[in-house]
């Protein structure tokens, strides 16, 4: 046994992450020092309640609620407490007092990111985030560090294990979503306020992120477009399986240049979350269950997927230690932290300049010369279109005529222009009813 | 503009790689510059011929045959050279010369890597290598930092495209090797001399360095037991499609404990390449064309899978930049070197003591009571029967009785019972032929 330096590293938070990751400090202890040239010394867990049961046993004695006197006294600290609140003012503390900083909070990193690393900076130090972004995947590094001689046009992310678990089963089953969202309540996939989850809130955060990094920009929150997932039916799943196509809650992030649209040939990003229809030999319509996946196109590199688990105290707590010897490394080795590189800075466009293609399902009038007026209405908005298939609705009530359903792929068009373009299609006397408007990606 | 420190780069071979480097420096000189931190200007390009023709036009000013000169003036040597020497003694000279070095040479690190990694831990540089393996592919970093904290139980790695595109197209077309090959040497998939790739020694090469960093142990080349696809025939192909599976060149890196036939309950570790049936089901099976994907299962994190293109210059110029920027970062940052970890240092079993299933398909004679032969001969060699598929083969001449073809898939045994087994159903007089036999993996 080799007589290492110690570290003191004080782990802030012990739930489900937190306390696979005391747990795994201890049973692994030996490994992890011999790669981390380091002894890791657990100081002290700071938890709101040393008297709160847990799903893991923890040393009653390492357990505090002085997170401040524990951080000052530390060389690494470890936040897994989510929130904004203490969370940031516990890193700033522990920038401040010359500890590196592990953390997996998104939420805190997709608002004050830029304060954090911008501090972290100013004093040397280094912030390390793998867990932040779906769970054991190693994405922030291969983004940060692999692709940094290269150039990311875009992601498209599978980011939310809840949400693709939900799609999944619909998928898979032909089931409603409540039944699904029930289920997943009952399994500990979805929590009891499914919000931040299925709005896309949580991927959202994630998206922030990601763009960041690859695009070497500030991308705050608000600048991400957001839809959920709460607006997908069985019927619009069923049509997606027809057409070849399964919808997901994708990230998307995508770099703009040379286009009409980007004023003067400046590049822009978009950051979008939306569910989308995604071609089933797509590798992303593969990703089953609560999986996570990160699809990444770079100029030079090609296309990359990065595949496994999103989420689950083990599987973070994985990443969680993997930045743990990343910065014991980077604190035995001293020199100067490895700062983000936001110095491209591009602007984000607003989603209703964002190009793609999409498939619009229209209730109409089962009556010639229909389509030809669908047709019209699509070519004056700008919308070219590239498939059509109509099939004869089932009557909904004994009252209703005979009615027709359209779907219509389109050729890439302008959100703004499609958007406009459907709004006057539902105003229209032979649509009786807008069923879904579903952008297409990844084909 | 900042005004960014100058760092000067050494590039050492301007071939498909080398050449894709210096465009991609200068083209993206801004872009590295504030990613790394430091200005990257390349003070030269060793080549063996100034006059040699390139596909890309390169500043004939920076050309030299002196790579020695070069090398001792440089802040970071690229090695792009390949081969052993002189690209061992260039990179022993940069680190002699306080330079970190990037380089590309899975030759060079599978036979000298500890040599070489023990000289930049003695004089604190660093070697970055994530091009030798899986080219654009993130595979180095995940492996070294992201899953430090872990533990990697098994590595199965499509990390020869040359094999993959030939055995894909076999598959996907029921064609034979022998056309398929003079396909992948016409559109430059397969060098003149294929052995590298079809005999398997560049996947061997691959996995060794998987391995050490997997299990942070030195893996030597000759540990790795390795078999090319040759032997593989449309109708071996064929039959492995009927059964469910797909037949993939597989480096497979394996994590041996607490097996009766590791002495003590210690831990080992297998290394080897052979070309092995993978479930259709599994994600490595629809892993297509020249495309490389790494799969690992961790302890903790779970099943993770990196996908992406494993060779071709712009895509390996990418993998080179990224770790041109770590190499610059570090060198601004100070500090030590990382070094690898091999203080695990797990002994490497022989391939007969490897456990796994089988299926072995033979041609015996078409009459009452063979079945229970083979299956006596299996059951005394200690291998467990758990399908039969019995068909009826069409006659190979005129002069041949009615004889049926077995497929029997075994239950996992080890290898060496296996192999000897199978001596014993060849010399067998009920059995005309041993047709194939291959390992499932995967599943």
């Amino acid at each position: 046994m080799i007589d290492y330096r110690r570290l003191r590293v004080a782990l802030l938070g012990a739930g489900a992450v937190g306390s696979q990751v005391a747990h795994l400090l201890h049973t692994h202890a030996d490994e992890l020092a011999d790669r981390a040239g380091a002894a890791l010394e657990l100081a002290g867990i700071a938890v709101r309640d040393v008297d709160a049961p847990r799903d893991v046993e923890l040393p009653r004695e390492l357990l505090t609620t002085d997170a401040e006197t524990l951080i000052v006294g530390s060389d690494i600290v470890i936040e897994l407490m989510g929130g904004i609140e203490p969370a940031r003012a516990h890193i700033q503390l522990a920038l401040n007092s010359g500890a590196d900083v592990v953390t997996a909070n998104k939420a805190l990193l997709a608002t004050h990111g830029t304060e954090i690393f911008d501090a972290a900076d100013q004093v040397g130090a280094s912030v390390y985030y793998e867990a932040a972004v779906a769970g054991a995947i190693p994405i922030i590094r291969p983004l940060r560090d692999s692709l940094a001689g290269d150039r990311v046009n875009r992601i498209m992310g599978i980011v939310n294990g809840t949400t693709n678990y939900i799609l999944d089963r619909m998928d898979g089953e032909g089931a409603e979503m409540a039944e699904v969202l029930a289920d997943a309540q009952r399994l500990g996939y979805a929590e009891a306020d499914p919000t931040a989850d299925v709005e896309g809130y949580d991927a959202a955060q994630k998206a922030a992120i990601l763009a960041s990094l690859a695009f070497h920009t500030t991308v705050p929150l608000d600048a991400v477009h957001r839809e959920g997932i709460t607006g997908i039916t069985k019927g619009m799943m069923d049509a997606a399986r027809h057409a070849g196509y399964v919808i997901k809650l994708l990230a998307v992030c995508e770099r703009l240049s040379g286009r009409a649209d980007v004023a003067d040939g400046a590049e822009a990003i978009s950051v979008r979350v939306y569910p989308a229809l995604v071609p089933r030999d797509h590798p992303l319509a593969s990703v089953h269950g609560v999986n996570n996946a990160v699809f990444v196109q770079a100029e030079a590199a090609g296309d990359l997927m990065f595949y496994g688990a999103g989420a689950g105290g083990m599987q973070t707590a994985s990443a969680v230690l993997g930045d743990l010897v990343s910065a014991a490394r980077r604190h035995i080795a001293g020199g100067a932290g490895v700062g983000e590189s936001t110095r491209a800075n591009l602007p984000t466009v607003d989603i209703g300049k964002v190009v793609t293609r999409y498939q619009v399902t229209l209730e109409v009038d089962d009556r010639p010369g229909v389509l030809a007026r669908v047709a019209g209405i699509l070519s004056d908005g700008r919308v070219s279109i590239a498939t059509v298939e109509q099939s004869i609705a089932e009557p909904t009530g004994p009252d209703e005529a005979g009615s027709a359903r359209l779907v219509i792929g389109t050729h890439t068009a302008v959100e703004q222009d499609l958007s406009e373009t459907v709004m006057r299609l539902a105003e229209d006397d032979v649509v009786e009813r807008v069923v879904s408007v579903l952008r297409v990606e990844g084909d």
